[in-house]
């Protein structure tokens, strides 16, 4: 109860508003003490908005806080290093914002650097600490699906609120780098972090939007166990954003809706002066969430950051992951391009995954592919001759 | 940031559990200092389990710790006064489990007790503050539905965990007092608390356990405005615990479902040695919810409940609240009897409520009913003669 | 095979649509030959829509077609009586839609003329043939969720599409007559058609629109059994057609949707040029249904109807279950009045039905309350003294 | 309704089970006549089982029985070319069930013999024909949803059931050529049999299973306009058969769930003596759907068949559409082993389709990239400048 948290907050953008709206939210005990931004208005702003006592416009001053003990960068995607570099060299802990850079080799540059400055380092990948994902990552550990053959994660929505984002220069690309980077996270954290990515097919194309960068793109990854990854991002969906994960594991299955259906559904026939927040019309069904931050992982993800750096151990997410996320994506764009798979280029530290295997069942020499109940209480085997290779089914008592 | 509460927490059951898991859950700042239960064994496994620095089997000791200003009552009902007597004297703020009493008379007298002492006061009534609840209320009070007109709450399970709870003179009743008031507060939040409940008719029936309380009831009341409230409960549901409410308003409708269906789904074959939680059966598909504090309702309540008291308002939820669902739920008992819709009988300090009413719209000097717009743009109208009283239809350009 | 029926189609209106909309459909093989309306425009244009041979302005001249083998009275209610009795005159077989008749006294009067003609007989009660209902309701008659013990249906709407269903006068009622018809059967399917529906508790109200006639209205029924139906009927309902019905037993529950939720989810900006039917709104998320004369029943209604006719068997609706479900909504009618229970008055045909019950259980003599599996693998049993009427909780191994 | 068919039904496994449960069901005209099987027993309970008049071992007794105008081709896959070769040689019409053929040039060559002998032919590709994916077809045509630029079609269960298709060597494939093919159609249903498929990227693997055929596999399939096809199909899936499909268009979203998720869901404890169809578990919660013949479009494709037949024109499955799909299919395993994207080899019959394109929209000069509409009533714009390249945001009034 002693650690109570100061924190400089670099950006005042969507990121920066949520990330304040967590801290300050319930009945936390961590601050925002100062907020950056290159521009004094916004600075104001922000501050007045979430009762943040100062605001500069020099990151180094925001960083060099004296009662700041942890940064938070919020930036737009091509200032993170320079932002790393700055908060690194004092000494306090620093939290990135995802993506954590435009390229691999820029990840892996902010991960020397906060390495080398020997401080703590989070990635602040909020949707893999949604509460549905902590508890169905836990039910998967325990064994709850068997070994996992196959994650989806689905992040649609009908593009960016920021104008950066839309350009490929500053973002470092499109879809992928604003939403698969979630998906490439949540997929990880159900085949296992120590399961090495090993290839990459993607197809990715600008089907709607007047823009360089892809508005959709849909990929495959194939981690060390056999075990296949997908991701499906676009900025052209209607209908609200679209959150969606399953799993399939050779004992269960799970399906996650972080958005669209969570149990709220309201039809409003748009004559009672209502105005809706986020969704597309302004009348008919809406599908609201309960507590954004909540239900976006916000929350959980400061819970153990902080708790990570007051028990000096390591977060869930840590700047190494934030470094795979974008070897996963630079060969997303690889593989995009030459129309095939492409390995995922990364310096592994996570050791080895066994291969997905489900024991071998005989019956009478004959090996068993399926059993099946029927309603006489009796089951039906498909069998296999070992010796002929034939297939037959059997009907046993 | 300087008001860190220290609560004493009465009660080491079910509850007590919730309340400190969320007191002491994520970021918090406030912390249980002592709990007191009756029994030694229960106190020290309590402390053990949830990092509470002491416990004691002496209310009055509890109440009266000096580092504590906030007591929680967490006993069962039988015992609410009695706490609430012992914690008033020490004026420190009171915060009482549901349902408030055994009774309206019972009810009254602990609002009395609290306001004599002029202590601060809380009902901790957490469905009323699942985010989904007061995202929807926020919604319905801003015009999205129009007025209310029918508000259903249904909570069902297959009876609760506690022995005592199904001893009628302990409880005070059976799935009314332990469901129905959960109820009838989710209800009195969307017709809107300064709308009256006038009167009540209630069926309650113990259709299958070898109690003596009601297992199963449903009542309907009526509000001043003409609203109807409506509640489902019972002890004998199979498959999980339902939590669902629905409103019906003029210009919308509003469905929320708080526990089985809220996107995430697991389907598990049971042969992973997985254990699953508070799912009736080990295997199949199951549907558990992310994180239940805050999906309950639990981490708003003690926000608004520890707000309430920092900024000197009246909570959302009151003692007199409390007073209030137990004199609707003193009306379904009698109502049960009579086998009539029996007036709910209360001092009541909430104002008056208009009648709901939808302004008359005439075309051509006739009565519109209804219009609906044809596939080829143009429109149905439903009339009513005024003069005649006849009905009929037309279709119009 | 040799079986194709030929129709008699009295009643151009919506219900006349979805009938021969049902009959012509698929590879079906009875066809409707002569359409009776009061209008010989209107049975003009209902010849041509559906491919008709004849149509009349003359009752007698429809019933009486000598190709005719099945009259089906599709008029409004007010019009049965006369029509039945013109029908059963002619020995041809009579199937009326649904409500029966206005009050149990004219339902009786329609049974006794068709009975006392030895006519075939049918009640055209769709929604209880719905294939889920068809399938819920066998798996409910083969134990799937034990004992019924409350049973609801919801059918709300923003009222009905014909100008005389408004008027009492000829409808006979408002909401309850239109919607809780449906409801009544559908609760009796479940409680069994052996059940007698005991007595009645019932509110209505006319909340928003300019008539005399009930918008609103809820009803409990109680059974023989114990068991509880419960209706929510409404004519102010915002968002489409709900049709919902929920069964709960000792040993399980049963949801259906038929209407809103039905695995078909389209979100459309309306800036494609599209006109959605049904919706309320023309833009914005919208819930169609595959095909609806499937999925409201038509289909399996008919073909019940002809079966039984061809097996010389009764219909599963017959015109008797249709007195009693204008039985139970003339008790409704008294109950909204006296606002207390009332009883169903009806001449019974059903037989009896046992109290629903479970066999106690005892452990060491105890009576076992509850038994709740704890993730340890051991049982919480909640118990019941017989002797001091305590209640206490053990676990056990 | 002169028109009443007689089938000769080839096979009597599960699909000719499905079929002639169809074409006897509700009030249908249509009757099988004969059914062959390899095996008199079979036959013979097949012709007990559906009140079939006539069973024979030999397909040419069967395809020239004198009553019979339509041959069902209901074999394992191997045996579909010389069962066409029987029927086309009689002159009556050929309904071929799904997968046509084991590849491509077995699917060109049924469709020789089909043509060549100048008789009616039909693809029985059922899926494409469920009364949502047939609504939801129409209103794509419609415009509701705009351009489509992503359809998705996901099959999976657990395995077979009929050992033959567990043998790559007579199913020609494994969950590809048995789900797949399904796959396909509903895509090409939605982005419009005019768009040429061009190319496929497919990732399969044997996961679980000790088979040689895949067991999962995903692919991509790339049309002429740009859009994108994407199935997933597996023989591991848990928790019983997922049928979902998704559509995304420049304007709307579409969502279709055939199984699981149908708006009809059931606990039962298993104490009921109740036995499941279908469900992997016998105990818990349960989905089944309504009318099985229906849901999974059955109905309406025999329905298209016959009137096709009757009315001379084609249907909207034809011999053809099973030979693109063959096609497909084919280029996916030739994708799946080269690991890069694999051209779509085939005779193409279906014209050209232009690109996806949506209009440019310019305010001032610049280019309108996203609008979005605050709360307070303005707009707010992301532009790019055309000649800078510069994203901008700017909010207007």
């Amino acid at each position: 109860m002693s650690n109570a948290h100061r924190v400089a907050m670099l950006g005042t953008g969507l990121i920066g508003d949520f990330y304040t709206m967590t801290l300050h939210g319930q009945r936390g005990r961590d601050r925002v003490q100062v907020v950056y931004s290159r521009s004094q208005e916004r600075g104001a702003a922000f501050r007045e908005r979430w009762g943040v006592p100062e605001s500069t416009t020099s990151i180094e001053e925001a960083v060099g806080h004296p009662e700041v003990d942890t940064v938070v960068v919020g930036l737009p995607n091509h200032m993170h290093l320079e932002a790393v570099e700055a908060a690194a060299g004092t000494g306090k802990a620093v939290l990135v914002t995802k993506p954590l850079a435009r390229s691999a080799a820029e990840a892996r540059r902010i991960l020397e650097v906060v390495e080398e400055a020997g401080v703590f380092g989070g990635y602040l990948e909020d949707l893999v600490y949604t509460p549905k994902t902590l508890r169905a990552v836990a039910s998967t550990r325990s064994g709850a699906i068997g070994d996992v053959l196959w994650v989806r994660s689905r992040e649609t929505h009908p593009g960016p609120h920021s104008a950066w984002f839309w350009d490929a220069g500053q973002a470092g690309g499109g879809a992928i780098v604003d939403l698969g980077c979630h998906c490439i996270e949540i997929v990880r954290s159900f085949v296992g972090k120590g399961n090495r990515p090993v290839e990459v097919m993607c197809w990715a194309d600008t089907l709607v939007h007047p823009i360089e960068a892809e508005d959709n793109a849909i990929a495959l990854i194939r981690f060390e166990s056999g075990a296949v990854g997908q991701f499906e991002v676009s900025w052209t969906f209607r209908g609200g954003m679209d959150l969606r994960d399953e799993v399939a594991g050779t004992e269960g299955t799970i399906w996650l809706d972080h958005f669209l259906r969570t149990g709220f559904e309201m039809f409003t026939s748009g004559e009672g002066g209502y105005v809706a927040e986020k969704a597309e019309a302004e009348a008919g069904w809406q599908f609201p969430v309960g507590d954004e931050v909540v239900e976006l992982g916000y929350v959980d993800m400061f819970t153990d950051m902080f708790g990570a750096m007051e028990e000096g151990r390591e977060p869930a997410e840590t700047l190494y992951d934030g470094y795979v996320v974008n070897a996963v994506m630079d060969a997303c764009y690889r593989s995009a391009q030459t129309r095939a798979w492409a390995p995922v280029e990364l310096e592994w530290r996570g050791g080895t995954a066994p291969r997905v295997a489900r024991t071998e069942r005989r019956e009478d020499g004959l090996v068993v592919i399926k059993e099946e109940h029927l309603p006489d209480g009796r089951r039906k085997l498909i069998l296999k001759d070992p010796a002929s290779g034939a297939f037959l089914d059997r009907v046993v008592g």
